[in-house]
């Protein structure tokens, strides 16, 4: 098997973590200051490997093996504000790491042979347009999107990149031809695999996820002068609408779907109004196209049996989505193979989070593999993961990326 | 009877809303600019009516006449921000107005005979410390609770007390011997009048209040990638106990029982992050003592049960309260007798709100009258009602006044 150096891949981690470090995670949103350190570091190391590495006109890095067909192997190093130092940085450290290690084998050498290629994506987090760079690569942004995107401060994006001189880079693009898969290693973000000791999970699919903001619109009155039959309550509106949802998501959903009433808000708020006004988030996933869209009929029947109850006005506005992804079963068996091959005990699991590769699924065969969070915790400082399962997983992509090139 | 004069009634009362005048209400909260140059015009009214006026050492106006002994009327005229014209206002310039008229009957005259004393209190509203000028006009306000005090602004009462030169004053204090009856009317602030087409409520007693605040405390997780059998979702378990909350009340509460969850917030609130914390404020009020004790030991029971399910840590603290006042009985048939003579439609009930007339009822004989809220509305510049309306309560009130002192 070709050798991954577990201190250097160790190393390379941390050493990236010191780049917007905050407390034992980083703050590393796109185009941050941070960010852009990071990328030049990544760009370096790419180098260093023995790849032509650049950063494009989106602020992607990517690192192209002067092989004929390559293998991509990626993830993202932007973070969520005050996120955890693996979120997307495994998967790009790890192509790194398989990159030395396929050089250093001599496994793809010549012309007509199958490489590497490694890239850290810009922007999947979110911070203006989630998903940004791997679906500029994709050739999937309009201009209109990148005209109208900003971040929380009202910067543009277009102004973003333009800060940093990246417009007048050559974009890089998925190819097709040239790459015959992705790969996306990335830590698992749950606590599935840590609660059944296993070191892999091997993704089946993306969820996809529906989310909708319910408003209830009732009257302010004082709430102890207003006796209970002349009230128009959108809080106990709001209060007995979510406990029917909660309970049609429990009598309708599958074993792996997941849903979340994430946020709650009563307007004017305070013990002695009746509220007049109240809203809340919710989401639901599923990897499911059929499922997703049944879910969503029945949370529309309990808005509407809710609207006009006790005089309150219920209306729910689908706030956007994201259609799931399959990924590629070929892959799967073979990074399933790769874990048995390294004793690594694994796993067949859905992702119940985006991820870049949910993107290039629609391109080229893509594949992702997950390892184990301690504690299930991720974008927060508490996300981590032991050095060892780290490495058995880098060991794994590795396995898996040479019985690729090797079957090529 | 004694003969009140609308014009003058109206007339007084919109140039006493004219003192920090917002829209068509007012914003005077207590020791403002507008609030003390009110006070200063609401003395000189009383002295123009022949009574010897005075702000005392916390702001209250009191005017008192040279009879024996007086039934008080009265009320405040500090409001909260950008509130309603009416409330408060309306109860001080009834005295005023009834006053002026027990002058002009001269049925008051002569030492041994009762008259009428008029009072503002200040500061009922709260924004320093509620009901703090009737407390105090009772004896009621330790030294403690003057010295910890202090408005949203920080600014401290008795700094509020000092700028405003009024910490030399002699007190004015209730005196069980002088004052025969308190009586205060108020706008109703509900709908129960207008809706039932009365003019005139005869107060039975006052509400007590009690108030919980009641928190989930969980675990913030992804709301994707952690499944539904591992979460500790505070949002969930919060939403459930407030719908178990409402079934209880429904259950358990008398027919003028009122009850309000009137805020509830979830921490960190977005679609994707399961709710770590969420909180919900809770009061129910009602004029039985032992039924707001039987309603609390359900409220705790509802929590008890919640606690703990779902890994959801569920406690509720008590936030406070206010004990019921029953008003007087003798002073309740004066009223309903005077809206007789008046020809008023009169109904008896209980004031969902708390007023000074809670605080005077420990001391001395207290009765309130209210009269009707346009649409119920009340703390809004949009509180309202007929000048129609206004004039016929002052005609009962006066009325009222006059067989108490006829009966003295």
């Amino acid at each position: 098997m070709m050798a991954i150096d577990g201190a250097r891949l160790i190393e390379d981690l941390r050493e990236l973590a010191g780049f917007g470090s905050f407390g034992t995670g980083v703050d590393r949103p796109a185009f941050s200051d941070a960010d852009m350190a990071a990328r030049r570091w990544v760009c370096d190391r790419l180098a260093d490997a023995g790849l032509d590495a650049a950063i494009d006109n989106v602020g992607n890095v990517l690192g192209r093996t002067d092989a004929h067909q390559a293998v991509l192997i990626g993830s993202h190093t932007d973070s969520v504000p005050k996120g955890g130092w693996l979120d997307g940085a495994l998967g790009v450290v790890y192509g790194i790491e398989i990159a030395r290690a396929v050089r250093a084998a001599g496994i793809a050498d010549g012309a007509g042979a199958t490489g590497v290629d490694v890239i850290s994506f810009q922007e999947e987090e979110g911070a203006f347009l989630p998903l940004m760079g791997s679906r500029a690569f994709c050739g999937e942004v309009s201009g209109a999107e990148f005209d109208a995107a900003s971040n929380a401060d009202g910067h543009g994006l277009r102004q973003a990149i333009a800060d940093w001189g990246l417009d007048g880079n050559p974009p890089a693009r998925v190819d097709a031809k040239r790459h015959t898969a992705y790969l996306e290693a990335h830590i698992e973000q749950g606590p599935r695999l840590e609660a059944a000791g296993l070191k892999i999970g091997v993704v089946t699919g993306l969820v996809g996820i529906r989310r909708f903001r319910i408003a209830c619109a009732g009257q302010a009155d004082h709430a102890g002068t207003t006796p209970m039959d002349m009230r128009r309550d959108a809080g106990a509106a709001l209060v007995r609408l979510a406990t029917a949802l909660l309970d049609m998501f429990e009598a309708e959903a599958a074993p792996e779907t997941v849903w979340n009433i994430g946020q709650v808000t009563f307007r004017p708020g305070a013990f002695n109004v009746v509220p007049e006004a109240a809203e809340l988030l919710v989401e639901f996933r599923d990897t499911s196209p059929d499922r997703l869209v049944r879910l969503g009929d029945s949370l529309a029947a309990v808005v509407a049996a809710a609207d006009g109850a006790s005089n309150v006005a219920v209306t729910a506005v689908d706030a956007g989505g994201i259609a799931p992804a399959q990924l590629d079963q070929r892959l799967q068996a073979a990074i399933t193979a790769a874990a048995a091959d390294c004793g690594a005990p694994s796993v067949a699991l859905q992702s119940g989070a985006g991820h870049d590769a949910m993107v290039l699924s629609k391109h080229v065969p893509a594949a992702m593999m997950f390892i184990p969070s301690i504690g299930g915790r991720s974008h927060h400082v508490a996300e981590n993961t032991s050095d060892e399962d780290i490495v058995l997983g880098c060991r794994v992509l590795a396995r898996t990326v040479e019985s690729l090139i090797a079957a090529s």
